[in-house]
Formats: structure tokens, sequence, C-alpha cells
């Protein structure tokens, strides 16, 4: 259910809208958009006619619309205007383009460092990469805990691009927030339903990665455990689902990203790295992601592929990313974003 | 099995080669590149050992390739060129942006013709319709057979543009190439072998759709197919494939269009109506297609798609198809694709 | 729309409600069954409400019912009671469990005679062969023709078991009609319009397998086809979809045959060979079928699988069947299905 | 890599290869079966070849294998005989099938206690219940927490039956672990590797529910988890996969039973309610698993399906269990396993 105050509704009524609501064991969720307020209230459809009605007579209160969808907090009928999210100098979610770019996992000291320049060189906005690293086997590398942390923020320190890196145990939100700018859920936990509830109390931006075999509305789901926690600042990113193709690791889903914007007020990126699995596929998806409207890219490189300790057969070397940001400028000005890209 | 030849190799050292094939009871397929001509020898894999030295000895032959790929003719090593197929004015695989557009099925004259001259108008160089529908109930329209045609050749006497249109049954393969300039196979035909021979064998180009729940390698031995019968203008459309995700149609599958360039010298183009279902998202995916790659578009177009017979969720109004031509525009230049496109 | 006929409605009652709907320019399909007289109208729903009284005055009508799935003679609604399918002595859709067992394609006189031989002495009722074979590569074994149709007949001639083969193209059903008791139409042809419209013109059952992707209620649609052309001996046959597990060729779907007795009055039986692509999961799957309810099975069994041109990794040998036959007797017999398997 | 025993090798010989493994840097499983010694050893291949020989050349060393598959403690290579685990007098993996029944999520004291005397009265081993549940809404029914545990403990009190409920975070598994006797690792957690490890190193049996989209030898990798943290009691659940089909919740892969007995020495159990979601299809799914080979069955039960707090579509009322236990007992018997089920 949602309350939708009056244009000119005053202070005053909204509390007492919010309060009429408590009275009633409810909680209300303050969305104040440019134009008008808007209170979400969850979990409580279908609603009772009698609480209808008594809110509507209350003074300020515009209309009260129940909800079909499942989701409330993320759909763009609550909030009509789209989420824009500030890290730092960089906005995710408005007319700027982003670009996350970084190794699958931090692996040494020269491999992030060096990295992080030639990632910042090519026009980048935002470090990725992994300290905590999920792995199918437990034989396989599974990152360098808080050593990898360490790594990232020292390149954060010379660079000054803001990191995005995964969480994976509820007990490390609190240390993985203080090493970074963006909490990433990855896909494997989508629906790992204590982690989001953690990472929803958290005053970072989070990184929702989509569940290899989630629906849409699974996903948006997900995101509504974090927004019922009070964490707004949810990154949607499309990373590819399962199915019978098996040249590609996923098949990237790019009606993900209008379906998106038309569902929800949240921004979107897409990763076409882990959406692929082959690197000479990374280009064309991205400029394709880009073109079907997408606010931003995840794209993992790596000095040298081939000995990379994760996923080398999906990273770009320095000088095919630097090709792609090329490419990426002239696909982002004609569907009117913009880049921040050098000239080639 | 490809016999490379070299490259300043006489016109009879080719026909020796054939010969000799022909006397081992095997039938080598000609394709003569702009560098260099290569034989194609298909069904020999693994070839014997003594066939393949017996062919290097020849003069002229500069060296024997087994493939383990299992298509052969449609593969980037048999030709490394792309293949370019004219219909009229159009070039299909080459620099050019092909958009096919009109009608998921021709119903009335007033709506062919209308839809014809709007798609004309707004910058298509190639006229769809449908005269015979595959449906997947017995109940519902299954088009209006040779009046179809009819209404469709009448369109092209007007305006000029070539048409596709689908052919379900062989025996009609005669009756539709007499009508329409490229065959189209539909998805749900994609392994109906005896119609992929059936259209190998006539001079016209084909239109093949990716099958529903067909691998990229199916798809290229269903255009083998066509191939092997000596028809060599195959078009490949990618138009999604069956997933669990189940607010789209169908997921439309972007990677297919790199990896086909990669893999085969076939045109490859995009069908993002059938591929996603609703109207909304086909013009950000229209986009995405052109920026991943694709030599063309194929969108439904329709006067009323409120009153369709067939698809009308998915087909565009004539205002819709324009202003995805305009937005179009940008987004082939900044991909280096010619767009005939009018000014908005 | 259905018309239910009351108990003991007269004849004329009936043929006046025809000639009634024949005047509406509608054809009604009759289904006398044990209890009541059903009269299946196809393509009107939703129905005029004026059709509905005027048919609900006539007399012997006992009510109309709209229906609001697509299928409409292949459902429950339209005919409670199980179609049984009378081959020969062999009844399908009864109480007997029906096994057609024998080669995935003809090969020689040698290989079909003796495993005709192998397969009835071990309990199967119905011979299997393929004579014309779908195969994804243009460059792979096809079939023998009419030759392996021949073949077919000769073991059908000695052993006196009843023959089952597909059928692959339209202009051949004819021809194969004249040689086996029942058609195969194959995964993918399921949605071939045309040869199902072809195949319910016939007299003779036909066997129609799921199409690799096909939702349950395609594939009833797929059965409409040819029960509207009057054909009403119509086999269903459950052969794995395609998902993204790959450890087997396709995923058998088990909860399929459950769904179609409840939604269905057609037969089920179930390939496990082609449903798992492996030989040592044929005979658990086979039981697991049997104990879910299927009307039969069909079994691929090879004299040598190892040299077998087509499909032998999934082939029983003679051996391996008789074990099956052995183990399969006393499932069935929990399940209260009647079996004509030899004791061990 | 696995370390092959000698049959008559000594206790010294045996601490002797742990103990050179231990030098190298490595750290050695040991396997005590029947008739001879194993030692895994993980995370070494492709191994040293000098390793190889140096082991190969201690005494009582019969062979060193080295393995291609990524997992290898739950593999049959490394453990020949089945593993069964004891659960009070319940043993999983051995002659006896286990059912183990409950409702999906304890709601009160009578449903709880209610469900409990009926399903044992029917003659399941074992009462499921779940008092964390995961939830793909944030604003659905979650569990009772540690209440709906004390509600299980005491219908444990009076039946006598072993619980088994399933555990969402880490921190909650030594919660759960004093009060049942199996750990339910849930679909949605099955690549939580932070809980993976944790319920690796309790001393309970685990449950590991197939991921709706993992492959077999995801889920074989994930039961390696907890298997390599040293708890080696894992029992494998199939309960569905996510496919296009979606007139059911999820397709039953009933393969995926007699392909875990060839791959791996572990149980393996299957749950038709999760795994069709529509209680009208579980009964006959229930057989087909046993009749395919699975080891045992979970089962929902509710005394008033429409009511239930979760899941009541898929639940069976107290009747239509009784129904399936007694139709299960003679498929058991029929492919050899003992059943505790009564008489009807």
């Amino acid at each position: 259910m949602i309350v939708v105050m009056k244009r000119e509704c005053k202070e005053k009524e909204i509390t007492d809208v919010l309060k009429r609501l408590s009275e009633s064991g409810l909680k209300g969720h303050l969305s104040q958009g440019v134009e008008r307020t808007v209170i979400g209230v969850v979990g409580v459809d279908p609603i009772l006619p009698d609480l209808r009605e008594m809110l509507e007579l209350l003074p300020g209160v515009e209309e009260v619309v129940p909800i079909t969808k499942p989701y409330k907090l993320s759909s763009r009928e609550f909030q009509p205007e789209n989420t824009v999210i500030k890290v730092n100098e960089v906005s995710i979610g408005g007319k700027e383009l982003v670009v996350m770019a970084g190794p699958c996992a931090a692996e040494t000291e020269e491999q992030v460092m060096s990295t992080a320049r030639a990632v910042k060189a090519a026009g980048a906005n935002i470090l990725r990469g992994g300290a905590f690293k999920p792995s199918t086997s437990p034989y396989h590398f599974r990152g360098l805990g808080e050593g990898g942390l360490k790594l990232l923020a020292q390149a954060k320190e010379e660079t000054g691009l803001p990191l995005v890196t995964e969480v994976l145990a509820p007990e490390d939100v609190e240390l993985v927030t203080r090493y970074v700018d963006i909490l990433q859920v990855g896909a494997r936990n989508m629906q790992n339903f204590i982690l989001l509830d953690e990472v929803g109390r958290v005053n970072k931006p989070v990184l929702l990665k989509r569940g290899m075999s989630a629906t849409i509305q699974e996903w948006l789901l997900a995101a509504e455990y974090i927004l019922a926690q009070g964490n707004r600042q949810v990154i949607l990113c499309e990373r590819g689902i399962r199915t019978f193709e098996n040249y590609t690791r996923n098949t990237l889903d790019l009606s993900a990203v209008p379906i998106i914007h038309k569902l929800s007020h949240l921004p979107i990126i897409v990763d076409p790295s882990h959406g692929t699995g082959k690197w000479y596929l990374v280009s064309p998806l991205a400029l394709a992601a880009v073109a079907a409207g997408a606010d931003g890219l995840l794209i993992e490189v790596h000095p040298t592929p081939d000995s990379a300790l994760k996923d080398g057969a999906q990273s770009l070397t320095f000088e095919h990313f630097e090709e792609l940001m090329v490419k990426l400028a002239p696909v982002a000005t004609a569907v009117k974003r913009r880049i921040a890209v050098k000239k080639a």
C-alpha cells in the first residue's frame, strides 16, 4: 500500500500519517520526491477497507494506492524519479555513464596498483576488485581477505578511485564497510536473506547482482530486502542468467535493462565479463548494454589475464580496456549519456 | 576437411582437385575468396591419411586442413571474408545496416499498403510480412496464403521495397519464391530438415531464424543444411531463446551477434520484436543489437497494434517505428555503420 | 466451447445441435463417451452469449461450457474417459503397460531382425525403428528411407510385432502409413504444423513426441492440430526437455506424466533413451516412469551399441534390455499395471 | 589425488603416508572402507610427478590415482562403498527407505504436534519442519525462530522422531545443532560457502538441497565444501531445477538419482513437494523417485494446507500422506527396499 501525499502537504500532516500507521501496528517508509511525498506501507496488501478509508480522511493525503506487485519500495510507482546514488564525485543513475573496472580478485600489490592506474587512465570512475571470493570449488583461490582490502585501499589512496568489492559473510560487512565505498552482493548470494538484511542496515551503497536463475521479480524482491531495512542506495547489476546455451558462461539478458527502468527507480549496470565469460565478447556486449540504456558497466581488467588466479578468460588486458573505452564514447553520446573518457 | 589452394593456383589445378575428390566419391564445394580459393569437402572427418597425402601432392594445393567443428561451409575457416548478400540494391552483411520492417501477418490491403508506405518513409530497406503463419494453436489465424503474397507484391510494386516472408511447407517453396526476394525459415522450423533441404535448392536468399532452444552450433548446422544443397545466401536471425524468465516472451541473446561474427562468415540480423514480445522493449534492444554489431534488424510494425490478428503486443506503431529509426542513426554511426534514415 | 448432452438424449437431438452449429458457421466434434455425449465446438471462445443461450434451449442439451484452456479436443473436460488406442492386439492407454523397443535407426537386415527377435523374447509389444532420421548435421546418417521400412516390415512379418517409425516429410506420410502401425512425429517437428495437419488426416495412431523446449500446454496444442483434423488416436511421448544441466542429453520431465493424465485423456508414454542420452540411466528412469503412471515406454535397443550409426550411447544391449524387463515387472504390478514380461 | 593403500597395510604405514603428505604441506583425508583404506589429498591436481613417485615408493601404498573430476571426497572413486548415515535408529543410504515428513514451517503447537503424530502413524521415520524460513519476499512469513525449534523438540519428545530443519545463518548453526538431528542447507544457500564451511565443522548430518540452477557437478562441489571441513555426513536432496516449464514450480530431475549413485557414495533423497509445487503431483513423483533408486523422500504434510502460512499448495493432508505411504510400500518392495509402513 502506498499513501500519496498532496503536493502542498505540511510536515505535520506527514508525521500524523506515520503516527496513525504506527498505532495500527504498521511501518511507513518515507520517500520525499522532488514533486511530492509518498509513504510506502509494506506488508499490508490486500489492505483492509477500513484502514484505507481512515487514511484517506487524514489531511494532506491525496490517495491511498493498493499495490499488486510484490515489491514496493523498489517500484517506480513508489518513487517515480530515478534514484541517483552519489559515491564521492561519481553519480550512479543520472546522466553520467559509470564504468567500474579492475581485477576479478586482488592478488598482489603490483597487480592491483598497475590495474588501478591503467583503468583510471582509460577513464574508469570506480575501481573493482575482490578480497573475499566465492568459488564453486573448495580447493580454488578464495581471495586474500583483509589483505586484499588493504591493497584496494592503497590503490584508492593513490588514484582517488572509489572502491567496490564483494562481501560474502554477514559478519564481514562491518570490516568491508570500513575499507570500501560500495558493497557488492554476488549472484550466488542474491537470495542469502541474512546477508541482504545485514547490508540493508549499513549506510553504504550496495551493488546487487542478479542471481543466475533469478527472475526479474525475484531480483527486485531481493533489493526490497535491503530497502526494507532502511538502506535506499541499491544498484542493480545484470550479469547473465543460466540457460541451455553453453558457448557462453551465462546468457547476458540485456532486456533486463529497459525492464528495470520501467519497473523500478533503481539504477542498473551491466557486467559483460561474467555475463559472457569470454574476453572477446566483452567489448561488443558492453557497447550493447550502454545502447540499451544501462547506467554503467562492471568490467574485469587484468595486467596478464593468462596468469590470473581467477576468471582470466573473461578479463581484458589494459590495451583492450582502453580500446573499449574509446569505442564506448560515441555510443554513449548517441544515447545521450555523458562519459568521462579520454580522447584516443 | 578443407583444401586450401595456393594464392597463385591455376583454374585447371582447381578442377583437378575437384575431379580427384569426385573419383574418391567425395564432393568439393568451391569458395573463391578475394585472396585465395578454398575447397570444402564435407562429410569426411576424420579424414583418411592417404587421402590427405594424396591431395597435398597435387599441384596448386597449399594445405589440407581437417576441421573439428561439425559445420564447415558456414565456418569462418572455410571462408574468411564476410558473405555479403545483394537483394536488389540492398546489401546484407556489408557496411550498410539493413532494416526489415512490416506487419507480422498480411491482413488487409489497407493494412499492408499503409505499413509499407510508413516503413519506407521512415527508412526501412526491406518489407516483411507473413502470408503463411505458424501458430501454436490450430484455432488461431494461420495467414492469408497466396492472397497475402499478392498483397505484399502490390506493396513492393508501389514502394520498391524487396520482400521477405516465411515459408512453412516444402511444397510452398516454389510458390513463395515467385513472389518474394528472401525466404524466411521460422524458429519452429529451424530443424525441419526437409524444408532446409528444399530452400537449399533455391536461388534466393534464406533468412534462417534461430530455434527457440537451439544452441549456436545447432543453428550453424541448420545453416549448413542449406549451404550443403548449394544455396550460399543464408542470413541468420537471432530472435530470442527460451529460458526461465517469463517477463519477456523470449530472452534475446545478443551475445550471439559477436559469436556468429567470430565463427561464421554469414550475416546476422536481430529480431527484437519476437525476441522480447513487448513493444516498449523493441527500441532499446534494437539499439543494443546494432551496437553489438548486428548487420540488420527485423521489426514488426502495424497501423493499429491493438487490433492486429497476430502478435499485436510486440508491434510498433508507425510513430514509434519512426522514433526508433531516428534514434538508430547515431548509434549506427557510432559503430561505423551506414544507415539510410531520414532526418527527423 | 463444449456442449454437454443429456444422459438420455436422442440421436436426433445430437444431429440437431450439429446442424444448428453448422448454420452458425461452426463445426462440432462428437465425442461419444460411455456415459454421455459431448460436442466440442472449436474456435469460439469467448462464446457469444446469444449462441450459448440458443444452444441451451435445444432439446437434449444439458449445459454449454465455455473453456478457458486453449486446447479442447485433447482436454479431460472434453472427454473424461481415457482414450485407449488399439494396435492389433496391443492396447495403449489401458491397464496394460506397453513397451516399444528397437534400434534408433534401421541399419541392416541382421541388425533389425536380431533386435526384433530379442525384444520380443524379452516381452516388448511393439517394434520401433527409424527409416527417416532427423539429424542435427547434414553430414550424418539420415536413415535408409523406404529400404528401412522394408526391413521393419520383414521383422513384423516374422515376429508379429506392430511397428512404430518416424515420419519427417508431409509427402512421406502416405508411404510410411503403408508400412507401419504407428506414425511418430519427432521432437524437432512438434511444431511443424504442416506435418501435424497431414498426420491428422490419416487413419493410424500418431506418437507425438514433446518438443525439447515445449511447455505442456504447447504440446497439447500440437496434439490438438492432429485431433482437429479428425485423427483421434494420439499417443503423447515425454522424451526430455532442454535445460542448463548438461550431464544428461536432456532432462526427463516425469512430472509431465501425472500432469497429462490430469489435463488430458490421451495416453502418455516415456522415452528414457533420448530423455537421458546415457544407457546406464535408461533402466532406473524407465522404472520411475512406470511408477509415475506412464502408459508405456519407448526404449532403444541395439545388438552392438558401440558400432551403432546413430545414438549408440543411449542404446541398451539385448542383455540389458532383458534385465530391465525383469525389473519392470514388479514395479508395474506395484502400480497395478499388467505387463506381458516373461519370468526371469 | 587419491592414495590407495594395500588391502593388508598396517596402521603405521597409513600414518607414515599422512606424515609425508603433511611435510609436503598437504592434508590427507582418511577413508577406511570395509575392504581397504584410501587417502584423499585435496587441492593438488595436477600432481607433481615427484610427489607421486615418492608416495608410491612408501610401504603399504598400492597406487596413487590422479583425479580429473573437481570433487574428490564426495566421489565414488574416493570411497567405493555407499555412505550410510545413522540418525538414532534410522539409517540413511542403506536398504531402508527413509521418509522425512512434516510441515513446511512450524506455525503452532497444535499444528506441529498433530502433524508429528499423523506422519509417525503413517510410517514416517523423521520429522521435518522449518523454524528459520527463507522467503523470496521480505514481507512474508520468515518462521518462528527458536520458538519453532522448541515446538519441534516437543514433537520429538513425544513421538521419538528425529528432526531435520533448515539453518539459514552461520551464526545460528550452533543453536540449531542443539535442537535437531539433521541440519538442512536450502536450495538458495547451496553456494553460500560461508554457511557450508560452518556446517562442515559440526558433528551432525547435513541435508544439502540442490540449488535451483545448480548442475550436478556444482552440487557435488558444494558437498565437497562440507566434507573438506571434516563433516562426512552429507545427504543430498534433489528438489527440482528451474526450467522454462511453468506448469510446475520446478522441474524435478529424477535422473539425478542414478547419476549421484554413479558419481558419489553419498545418499540421495528426493523432495517432490518443492520439486513440483502441486500437492496432486507429490504422490506419483514420490513413487517415481523410489523406483529410480532414491534413498528417501522429503514430504510436506500439513493439517490444513489451505490455511498454511507457507507453501500450502504443495502440502499433503494427513489423509493424502497416509494414502501415499500405502502406495509406496509395494513400489519400495519392487526395487528391493525395506520400508516401515503400516499395512492399510
